[in-house]
Formats: C-alpha cells, sequence, structure tokens
C-alpha cells in the first residue's frame, strides 16, 4: 500500500532551491540565445559609451553573480580570473577600480567563447552555492539572486538596443535577425482620452514579489484630474509634427533639446532614413524597413518627445498620473514621463555595494514607465521605473499624452 | 481758507506712472553703482561659457526694455543701432538672432562709455513711453515693466556673482571693493531642528504683487512631517565633511557628481584656498580672507550639497517643504533643494518671446530657494524659484539640511 | 632526338606574367598569415583613429586592386559590393566618398569569413587580368601592380603596428604569437663614430626596380662633414636620459614635443611599464617581456628622439645623410630623421588618384629611414622614405645619432 | 680760443650709451602710439588662444628688459610686482611658470594704466642701467638690449595683426583707424619670371648688425635655376583660384590643408565677406573695404598658398630659393615659402633662457620670408626668418610663384 507523504519543511526548502535554479538557468540561456545569431565581429563592438559590447554584457552579468554571491558566499571559491573583477565591473565603486567605460570596446579578449566558458564556470558554482547553502546562508543569498536575475534581464535588453545601434552604425545595415519586423496593428486605433480623477493616491511598490530598491516606498500623492491617451502616438502623427517645422523651429522644445537638435543635426527620430522620393524608412532589428505610420513612433528622446507634446498643445504624464492610471502594461515602448528621477520620499539605498544600483543616478535623469517589445517577459511592473537622459534616443522609447480635465 | 481736494482718477494715474518710473530710476541706478568700482578693462570680460561680462549685463537689461516695450510701444521708436538687436539678446529665439553666448567676452565696444550712452537713451525714452502711454497702453507695458525691473535685479546678482569669478581667474585676485566683508555672527548659532507637520499644503504664488510666471499656479502638494535645520550648514561642519574624506570617497556622491570631482579635481568649494600651513582662505568680493568657521558654507554645488547631506545622515529639503516651512528669508545664501526644476501642475508659459523666459529651462536644473548676501533688496519672496544646473557653483549658493520625523 | 627551342618573345612575357602573379601571391598570402594567429574578436578593433583593425587592412588591400586594376581593366568586371568602394577607400578622394576614418572600429561586417571571401574573388579575377591581359595593358598595369603589391607590404607593417597597440589596450596584455621575442645580442654592441666626408651627393631613386614615387627625382644634395653612430641608441642609454630628469625638464625638448609630454604624461617610450621594484618591462609581440637593456630604443617619438638626441649633446641626421653614408639596411627600427618629410626637387606626383599616395603627406610630418623587424622581407630601399607625425609612437621607431665633424 | 677735443674712448662709450638708450626709447614709444587709438575695452580682449590681448604685449616686452636685463644686471633692482614674472612670461621654461596662454584674456588688472605705469618704471631703470654699467657690463648687456628691442617690434607686428583679429570678431567691426587704407597701386604690375641661375649660393646671416640666433650659421646651399615671379599673387588671381573651385576640389591640395578646409568651412582667405550681389569685400585696420583686385592676396595660410600654386602649376620657393633671389624687400606681406622650419646646419641655440626665443620652435612650423605693411620699419631683412604653422591665417601673409627652368 503506497502512502503519500507530507511534504517537510526541508522538502520546501528545497523546492525553493530548485525552482531557483531553473529560473536561474532559464534567464541566463536567455541572455545566450540573445548573443546566438550574432558572428563574434559584432559582438566586441562598442558603437558609444553609452552603449556597451554584447560580449561585455554576457561578462558583466557573469561577473554580477560572481562578485556579489559567488565570492562571499561560496566557501572556497576563487576568482575565475585576477583582472575580470576589474574589466566587467560596471559601476560598482566600492567593489573596486574598473575598465573606463568608454574603452569597452577595445577588449578582443576574452573572446566570445572564452566568454561562454567564464559563464559556464559561473553557472556551475552558482549550482553548488544554491544547492549547497544552508538555510541561514539561502536566506541571505536569495534576495541577492534575485537581484541578479533581474539585473541580467535589463542587460538583455541592453544587448537589443545596443547591438541594434551597433548593426545601424555600419553602412552595410545588416539585420538582428532575417525574419521581418512583427507586423502592427492594420490601423492605428483611434485615439480615446481616458479620465482619471484626481485625489490623493498610492504610488511604488510593496509587499512581495520582487521590486528594485527605487520603486519604493509605496507612498502617497496628490493627483490633480487628467485624461490619458489610450494609446502611444504614431509614426504619422509625429510626420505631422515634423512637417510642421518641429525640428526646425525652436518654439516647442526646452533650451537643452532645442541645443541637442542643433549641435547633434536631428531632423528625425533615431534611426529614420529618408529616400530621394521622400518617404522614410527606419532600421530595425531586421533591417531597413519601410516606416509603418500605424506603428508608434520610437527611438525619441525626452526632448523630442516633449517638443512633441507641447505642439500637440498636451504634455507628457508625471510618472505617478501614469501608474496611478494604470496605463502601459502592453509595452511596446517606454514611455518618456514628465518626471525627474529622484528619490522617493523615504527612501535609502541598501547597504553596499548594491546599494549603487540605482540610488546614485538619481539626478540628471527622467523616468520612463511601462516596457518595450525589447523587455524580457516577465520583466515588467506597473511600479517599474527606467531612467535614461533626456537626450537619450537609443532605447525602444515613445510616448503618451496627457491633457488636464 | 484753503480746501483740500480729492485726487482723481487721472491723478490716480499719474501717480502709478510717476512711482513706477521711480522704481525704474531706482532699480537701473543700482546696476550701474554696482558696475562703477570696476574699471573698464574688468567689465569686458567673460570668464566661463555660463558667466557674463559686467558691460553686457549693463546693455542686456537695456535691450530688454527697447526690445520688449519701447520698439512694440513708442510710437515712432527707432532701435539704437541695428546691431544691438543681436549683439545683446540672451536667448530670446522669438526674437531674432543672437551673438554666441560663448563669445560675449569678444566684444570690446560697444565701450563702457557707450554702454552707459546706450542705457541713457533708453532710459529717456522709457520716461517718454511710461509718463505718455495712454491708459489702454499703460495697462498693457505695465506688467512687462514690472518683468523688465525684476530681470534687471536678477541680472544685478549676476553682475556681483560673475564679476567675482572674473577677479577670481586674475591671480592678482583684485577685490570688488575696498572695505572689508561684512562680520558674521560671532559664533554659529546651535543647530536647531524644527519640526513641520505633513498633510496638504498649498505653495506657489497665487494674488496681488509681482511674480515670475514660474511661481504658479499656487497648487496643493502633500508633505510628509519633517524636521528642518534652523539655520545653513556652517565652514566648519563642512570641513568635518572633508576632513572624512568627502572629497576622495565615491561613497555620498551621485554617479554625475563624483564624476564631476574627478574631472575637475575639486577638492573644497569654489574659491578655497589652502596654505602651506593647512589653514583655507576663501576668495570673497574684498579679496581673499581667512575662512570663517561660523560662517554657512557657500559656493557649493548641488553635488556637493547632496554629498554632504547623505554624509551627514540627512537629507535636502524638498522645494515644497522649504516653501512651507517658510524657511530662508534671511537670505545669507541660495538654498539647493532636492527639487529638479519643472513646471507646477498647471503652469503655462506665457504667449510670446517672454515665454522663453523661465519654461524653456525647466529640465536638467535644480530649485534654489532663498536668497542671498548679492540678491537686491526687495527681489526677494518666499515663493521664488531659483535654478541651476547641479555641477554650478560660482552662485552663492550653501544648504540646509532636513530630516524626516 | 630533341631539339631545344629558343623561347620567343611570347614566352617571355608569359614568364613575366606568370611570375608576377608568383609573388602576388606570396605578397597576398603573407598578409592572411600576419592575421591568422588571431581571433575574429581582435580583427574589428581600431584602437585609434590612426590605426586601423586588421579586417580592415585585409580588406583595404583588396579594394586596392579592385578599384585600381580590375574595375579600369578587366572587361566585364562588376563590383564586389557597391559599399565596399566606400567602406574601404582609406584616403582618395578621387575615387569617391569614403568611411570616416575613426569608425573603421565600428565595422563587425564584413566579418573576418567575408573579408577572405572578397579577398579570393579579387585573387581569382587578378590571374584572369594578369594572364589574359594584352600586350599593351600589360604594360599599363604592370606599374600599378607593382605599386599594389608594395601597398599591401606596408600594410603588413601596419598589421603589426596596430594589432600590437590594439592588444596593449587590453589589460589583459595577450600576445600575438605564443613563442617568446626574438634573443638579441648578448651585449650592446659599443658605439662608434663613422666619419662621412662632405660634399656634394646624390641621393633618391633613379633606374629600374620598383620605388615609391616620393623616393625621386634622384637628385644632389651638399652636406657637411659629419659622423654617425654605428648603431640605434640603446635602451640602457635612454633610461640614462630618463634618470637625467629627460621627461621632467624642458630645456632639451621642442616646445610642440613638451606640450605633448605634458599633455598625454609621457614619462617612458610607450609600451613601457614599471613594476614596484623600479625594474622595467615592455609590451611585445610576446606580451610582457623585462626591458632588454642591450636591445635598441623603440616606440619613440620624434619629439622623444629628438630630445635624447639634444641631451646627449648630438643630433638626429638629415634625410640625405642617412641615405648618403648608407646606414641602416639591417632593419631593426625605422630611425627618425631630422627631415620634415616635404617633395623633392622636381617631384610631381602621378596623374590621377594614385597621385595622392604620397604627394598629399608633404607637410606635418617626419621623415624615417630604415626598415624595421616588422618590415617584410624584400621591401627595404636605401632611398625609401617613411613619415610619421612627430608625436607619432606606435611604429617600430627608434634613433641613431650624428655629430657634427 | 676754443679748441676741438678728439673724443676719448669713454666718450666713445658714452655715445654708444646715449644712442642705445635713443634707439630704446624709439622703439618702446612705438607700441604706445600703436595701442593709443584703442580704448582700454579692446585692449583686454585674446580672441583666440594664438593671439594675445594689447594689453598684454605692452606688458610683457617690459617684462622682456625686467626678467633678462633689470633683474641680472641692476645692482638692488627690486622686481616690481612679485605676480609679474608669472603672468607676462610667454613661454620661457627655464625663467619659471607662466599663466596660461589661453587665459591671457581673464586679466583686468593690471588695467591699461597700471600697465603704463609698469612700461614707465622699467624705462627708468633702464636708463639707469644702460648709463651707469661698466664697460663689463655694457659688453654683457648690450646683446640682450639689441635682442630687446627686436623682441619688442615683433610685438609691435603682433600688436596690429591680434587687434585685428580682435576688432573682426566683433561684430561691429570697429575700425582700429579712422583713415582709409594706404592706396594701393592703380593696376596689378604684369607678372614676370626673375631667371636665377643654380649652383651654390650661401645664405643666412653673418657679419655684423643685428640677426637673430636662427639666421644663421651662413651656410652653403645647392640650388636648381629657378625662375621667380616679379610680384605677390593678387586678390584677381586668387578670385580664379576660387571660381576654379579652389574651396571645394580636394585635387590641390595638402590632406592636412583640405582637412582644415573642411572642418574650418574655409571658403576665402581670412576676412574677407561676400554681399548677396556677390561682390567681396574685406577687413583692414580701416574697417570692411571693397576688396582690390590689385592688391596681392593676404591672409592666407599655407595650405591656401600651397593650393594655388598647384592650381597655377607652379610652386613656392624654397627659403633658400627666396634668399638667393633677393627677392622681397618691399615688405608688403610675408610670403610663405615651401620650407617647413629647422635649424640651418651647426646652428646651437645660446645659452640660457634666452635660447629658448627661436630654437624650440623648430618644428612643425613653416617659414615666411620678407616682412609685411604691419612689420616695424628698419625690422625687414633679408635673412630674417619668421615663422607660423601651416594653418595660421591672422598675419599679413602672403605668396609668390616659383617655377623650375
Amino acid at each position: 500500500m503506497t502512502t503519500f507523504q507530507t511534504p517537510t519543511a526541508a522538502d520546501t526548502r528545497a523546492d525553493d532551491r530548485l525552482s531557483a535554479m531553473d529560473r536561474y538557468r532559464h534567464v541566463r540561456r536567455h541572455s545566450e540565445e540573445l548573443a546566438a545569431p550574432l558572428p563574434a565581429e559584432d559582438q566586441v563592438i562598442q558603437p558609444m559609451p553609452d552603449a556597451s559590447p554584447t560580449k561585455w554584457h554576457l561578462a558583466h552579468t557573469a561577473w554580477f553573480f560572481e562578485t556579489f554571491l559567488l565570492a562571499p558566499f561560496l566557501p572556497g571559491y576563487r576568482r575565475y580570473h585576477p583582472l575580470f573583477g576589474t574589466l566587467f565591473n560596471s559601476y560598482y565603486e566600492a567593489v573596486g577600480p574598473r575598465h573606463p567605460r568608454p574603452q569597452r570596446g577595445m577588449l578582443g579578449r576574452p573572446t566570445v567563447a572564452e566568454t561562454m566558458l567564464y559563464r559556464g564556470t559561473i553557472d556551475r558554482a552558482m549550482e553548488d552555492l544554491v544547492l549547497g547553502a544552508s538555510d541561514g546562508v539561502w536566506h541571505r543569498i536569495e534576495p541577492v539572486l534575485a537581484l541578479g536575475l533581474n539585473h541580467e534581464q535589463q542587460h538583455q535588453e541592453l544587448i537589443l538596443t545596443d547591438i541594434k545601434y551597433t548593426l545601424f552604425c555600419n553602412p552595410l545595415r545588416p539585420p538582428y535577425r532575417p525574419d521581418p519586423p512583427p507586423a502592427g496593428p492594420s490601423r492605428t486605433a483611434p485615439l480615446e482620452w481616458i479620465d482619471v480623477a484626481g485625489g490623493v493616491a498610492a504610488i511604488g511598490h510593496a509587499g512581495p514579489g520582487f521590486a528594485f530598491d527605487n520603486e519604493g516606498p509605496r507612498h502617497e500623492v496628490l493627483l490633480r484630474p487628467f485624461r490619458l491617451a489610450s494609446r502611444l502616438v504614431s509614426n504619422a502623427e509625429y510626420l505631422g509634427f515634423m512637417a510642421d517645422g518641429g525640428y526646425t523651429n525652436p518654439r516647442h522644445w526646452f533650451a537643452d533639446g532645442w541645443a541637442m537638435v542643433q549641435e547633434q543635426g536631428w531632423q528625425a527620430p533615431l534611426y529614420w532614413e529618408q529616400s530621394a522620393d521622400g518617404s522614410w524608412s527606419s532600421f530595425t532589428l531586421s533591417g531597413m524597413c519601410p516606416l509603418d505610420p500605424d506603428s508608434p513612433v520610437s527611438h525619441v528622446s525626452f526632448y523630442e518627445a516633449s517638443a512633441y507634446a507641447t505642439w500637440a498643445g498636451k504634455r507628457l504624464p508625471s510618472e505617478a498620473e501614469w501608474e496611478a492610471a494604470a496605463a502601459g502594461g502592453t509595452g511596446e515602448l517606454w514611455e518618456w514621463t514628465a518626471s525627474p528621477y529622484v528619490a522617493y520620499p523615504g527612501y535609502r539605498p541598501p547597504e553596499g555595494a548594491v546599494g549603487e544600483y540605482n540610488g546614485k543616478f538619481m539626478v540628471n535623469q527622467m523616468v520612463l514607465r511601462g516596457g518595450s517589445c525589447a523587455t524580457p517577459p516577465g520583466h515588467i511592473r506597473r511600479t517599474y521605473r527606467n531612467f535614461f537622459y533626456p537626450s537619450a534616443r537609443w532605447q525602444f522609447s515613445g510616448l503618451r499624452l496627457v491633457e488636464d480635465r
């Protein structure tokens, strides 16, 4: 006769570990799958200081686990290479020196194959660590493991945004993938305005489930009534702005934005190119494609998003408005908000080097909300705060309008 | 027998005009008094792109009245010089082209004397305009006149901040004025913490009296309870931060701030110099003076202010907290807040060129509140929003701490 | 009975072609052999604007044959790729637009494998062209073929100098080849001074045999008697200069050289590194090696070479002195001369795009004579004029002293 | 009865001193006369790093006498100001630190009036030194005095070239002098070619009379027969070059020159401006004037001069050719030669700080010969070697053609 046994506490713990490692393997494999279509040559290039080579992303995400989990927690662990700590540190001052960011494209070695070996070694050691950790250790490493996986997911998006820029810098315009871009809606949905009531609302993360430190503390904000657009601004609408002198008339621009327009010679969103016959095409991960007027305009900076909104007689939402209205979710493009990226009331960065993860960037950048086609599945949250400098255009960024009621 | 006559409406209007011109003459004369101690040679120099020559300030403030009042409103007025419109336009795109900002120090002409002639001509024409305007015209020009005078007062402060930097760039370190700096308090007042209750508070300007467009609309904000320091951080306290590795340890800095520390080699606030014996002195408008430990630390950037606050375990106030607590008022130094300079809810810039006054700068800068020893009398308001880039140090800027309750 | 036949004129011509193709294949293969030890990742990198990726050198040298021989002379030839003409044009204005030089490291594609396919296609077409050309065409293409092969040999040296710099930029300091550097002389030969008589001497190329256009016309120069050092300055001697304040005292430097020392922070020749114990090592194609005091000092700029010579109370030779004395020949290192690179009397660049080969660089650069360990065999000539900017250090460059008699 | 006395040796010596001081006063006064038309405001401005403010020239030339004569030779002399040694040192490393060259325009003080006081004090001390020196001292100081006066004459030319550039940077285009420019020839003289025989010729300074160190040693050079143009290239001729695509076709340019054309947007010589009707005018010391087609083209760089000569199928003379042909002398404009500025055979810079006068600039610059309308009378010599970087255009520089025979 067979008896069913109730799972013990130990079993539960083992299950936690096993499922964590499942998730670990899944996330890690996805990074490698993203790099797989690229020849080694493409994976070395850093096309501008803000972007990184694919190969560097692959190594840096391994470095994260090595630095914050293996080195401090796995007994007897020896660093894979004495210089990798420096080479693949992105910006953690507390961890030691680092290779200068603009020099990441000067590194032919480790090669792609050597980088994969490094990742494999880290993966095996992570398995040892997670499955072999005492309960006390597991309690301490579990949040760092979650952070590391979310960190790797952020770099998965950057692998795509950075390689897109890299490929675009090559006059041959090689596609990242052979298949055509996913078909969008046949026609832009009609624009509707969703009424949102004012008053006190709570925003920010609280409760169980992973969130980055900068998503909390959850707190109350005071909102005024407003209307939120039901969809993002489309390419066709943006072409109207351009036709009305959008890039030649300073009137609707911030002074810093207008200076950028002139300095950089911006005449259209990033990746757009005009043929002799006046038609537009844009560079996609599938190569150059005719511009789809019904798709949302993408690869615009905050400056362009703001200028468009002002020209349209509307404005960008604050991040509180965006979150309170529960917009986004679909995640076509990151949506620029009107909110500078600053700490929520009561925010304190975590102790130690991981405290450098988000807090030290809380100046000079703007918040984007939502998520994009390049964001890995499961990485999108309503409270998620993405942030970039207002001049950045190489992310998958668009805009949604708001008007006061 | 003498009879007293009730003043008629016409009398009242005439009184308005006369008192406006009194104020006009008073403000205008003050600008010239500020320049008076300087030889012509000093008045030409532009020591960095963000600062302007004294002579340029004097001409630009005349240009403002000429451009926004005389040219549109004084019948038959002819521009003083066909090129002055270009030379002394600061940043108004709608008004036409302008001399490049970094080239303001390339202009020997108009000379100081010629600039004074220009001012005198503008002043006489303004008298004609104000005293001769119909009621309808007066109604339209009166707010622009008020704006022009407040604008000139802003440049009065800039005359002092810019010339201080200019004189400091000269190894001879010439003083602006012969007399010693005003004596401060003999001892720093003990630091007290003023409790401020949370809740909904209204901030921003409303009602009569002049205010810049960016000070409104008045609106409600939600505050959490906090404690505000009763005074600014002193030099002695800031020396404690320095002694504790303030400028050598990245821990308390924003990433952008730390990059600036390293790039610029910051080791102390602007104008500080250390002798061989380790003692500090600082450059003042009266020349080099021993550093007074009891005076508030000044000429720090937002980055330094933030780093200090973090090091001290406190934070900077938001501008709403600052205004709600009715701090400042004394106006020793402008106080950096934690608030990026953005539009208040419902803000719209005025129509026309004067709409470029404040709105187009609402990105990348931080709000300062209060006022300074260089601010002209009568120019300080509780709702006043000053703003500078977070790296700026040549303003009279300090900091006041806040802690959460 | 067998009869021997005298070779006909046609046979001789065929022999010419066959031997030309032998040489062609030999030179071409050597380029590929130089690239062979490098993983694809290293071949993409452009470590500074003056250097080029290995892969670019391989493609550019194919482009040269395609542009100057196949396109104009091979009937029915179609360009391999419509964009390669732009991508791999180095500096020929007459040939059309070109990819910006500092962006050569942004090209992941063509990949190394694709580049080899390109080379192979060019090679087969060259075989068709050379073996199938009429006598008239052969007469016209033969000098261009010779130029193309010498051009490729120049790039063979650049492949080595550029990859050395690339590998050095990587903190891992990977060696180009696994074997140790060739052993030098066990001891520096004693320095002797070779008397050279003054008077009229003829320098420059004349007669048969390949030479670049800038090596002629042969012409007379007037020399004063001098003494030439029998060998190059050694590392040990250069260390003496350094120990005597060579890099800290401006006295012996040209003003432009001293400015470079300060701006770049030069403290030793390129590739030198000092250990904590004070000993020096240098980066070689075999990786970091202890500095050999008996080897000639290398990777010095003209500025350093001049400063050393002045410090030593000697001077650098003029290129006429160098050539007249028939120095060099051994070709350990390129030797900086005191001669700016200018046209010889009567020099005229060839007509057409190949006229841009040497003539347009005859300003701002200095002549180097001799040859180096990186120069391919058979590419060294007594009349050869190499030239680089006086600040260049990444070539295999050293110096030989001269004194007046 | 009166007897005439033969002058004694002592009398002769006194005469020498008196006539030296006459010349001193004459030269010194001329500098001040050149500055006299300028308001103080103009005298402060440094319009680019290569140029200097008028006031700085006036102070630096006084500093020269103070540093190299008064301080070492006048017993009991105390420096006028402890910081002037630093502020007005141009480039003498051996003399001590110096104010950074690009910061010369940051100095409002000493004012013009204070600078004149400084000059006056130096002048009185120089009188004490010269008239009171023992024979032994006089013997030592006399060559330095001559150098100082020739040095001041060089700065007199720079006062004019630099202020011309400064005034041009002001959109008001103020003239330096009220009177119109001196009338040139009514028509360009016909161009003739003067035959010059080849062979050995001696060039360089020897014998009595002042010359700069770089003009010697006199030495023999080997010349080939050539023909020298009888006059400089005219504006009309240069317009022909422009009409033929001179600034749009890279064909005739050095690569570095063409890069400069594109980077700087050169379309004509410096100071030229084209009206809407296509006519040209140019900025002169008398303000903007219609371009005189018969005047020699001026304010061209070496790059432009070379490109013109190549376009015309001629070339620029070497400095040896120029000197051997005894060209120039009239001194309308400095004439670019094809010769890089290097040491003559056997040249050694003088010992001490004055050895930095010429020798350390002998790289990267090109020789100009002749003299210009801005050169002070008596400062022109057949052996004079002026030198500037090939991109310099703000000197009074033109060109004369040569052709091979």
